[in-house]
């Protein structure tokens, strides 16, 4: 563990935590020791799940197999989202705030099999489960994660690398039949400040009774 | 909103109120104010989802006609987990516990119209995604409100009750087409105290690179 780096950047301030946990794509090299990933997936399991079953797994993807398979499920992602979004490698020389962008995401996707520590979430469908809900039993724990993370002063991003690799993670990983992949969570001592997160406001997104009227409160 | 009720209750500190986010399933008759409501949604603002586009929506079910429809989708709940689980109502002077567990289970879901707060969150999929990771748009959400929440000193209780009246409250509340209702959460000023969750322990659900390898910490 990196303990300056928790000195400056954790907190234990509950609506602080929350405020301020927002994606990272750049980390220092330094480990993750297994004792703070433990202790955050630990709040991981703090998360509710329909009848308090539990039906999720949390794997610690650290070896050369394993990350080898995070690879390819970043190669392959970074192949859609460049298609998608029309994104070229930058000129070495181009120092334009688009061409910043392209290149942490390249650094972050060619570096995949590097980051400091990658963590699966893994979820068992219940009989009866439509698919969306099946999520309300591990992204719950998934967040708890992300949060715990924070106060942790560890950066994190939510990745969807696993949805491009999925028979190479359950191959190298031995997943067994009737769990699912939900989740590839990428975490390390961050780059950067955690500041807070930019949304939309609240009085956009809240409604009071149906669609179109919007919860409103006194200023 | 219940002042004592938050001075007794609430708490600021990340890590004690995550542990101690349990259900709830009774609550006292007091009003939740929307002042508390919008803080708690705003929380659920600050989760992530893909790409930052925040594909949400939190409806507070209040009107009469929101909480036949909630009350509709209590009702066939309760006859789904009755059945399932040969569950009877108890007589008047049985006062074992499963007699009491029953008779809480019968009174949360036949007064659903009239819990103290009643919040339906609803998502909207994007393209492409399958139907499980559509959920990781919608459940962080939900879970920082239940976290937010509780910090305020508020119990909440996730309920299915949204999936046996879909249609019902998807007319009544005006849900647009190409959005799904994800989850109905009950929350009110708690009967009882918040304490730890009960859960297993990490060491039984957190792998090192393969299912079979548990992750181990030093004590």
């Amino acid at each position: 563990m990196a303990a300056d780096s928790v000195s400056v950047n954790s907190s234990a301030d509950f609506w602080h935590v929350m405020q301020t946990t927002r994606a990272f794509r750049r980390f220092k090299p330094e480990p993750v020791d297994d004792v703070l990933l433990a202790r955050c997936l630990e709040a991981a399991t703090w998360a509710p799940s329909g009848g308090n079953q539990q039906p999720w797994r949390f794997i610690v993807l650290r070896s050369p197999a394993t990350r080898a398979a995070v690879a390819v499920g970043a190669q392959r992602a970074l192949a859609g989202i460049t298609e998608v979004y029309k994104i070229e490698r930058p000129a070495a020389d181009d120092s334009s705030k688009r061409a910043r962008m392209a290149r942490d995401l390249y650094a972050l996707h060619e570096g995949a099999a590097d980051v400091p520590a990658a963590i699966l979430f893994c979820v068992r469908p219940l009989p009866l489960m439509d698919p969306l809900s099946v999520g309300s039993n591990i992204y719950p724990a998934m967040q708890n994660f992300l949060l715990a993370a924070r106060a942790s002063g560890l950066g994190t991003l939510v990745t969807g690398w696993y949805a491009n690799a999925g028979p190479e993670l359950r191959a190298v990983a031995n997943i067994p039949d009737g769990w699912e992949l939900a989740g590839l969570v990428v975490a390390g001592w961050p780059e950067g400040q955690f500041g807070p997160v930019r949304r939309k406001p609240v009085s956009e997104v809240a409604c009071l009774d149906t669609w179109s009227t919007a919860l409103t409160t006194p200023d």
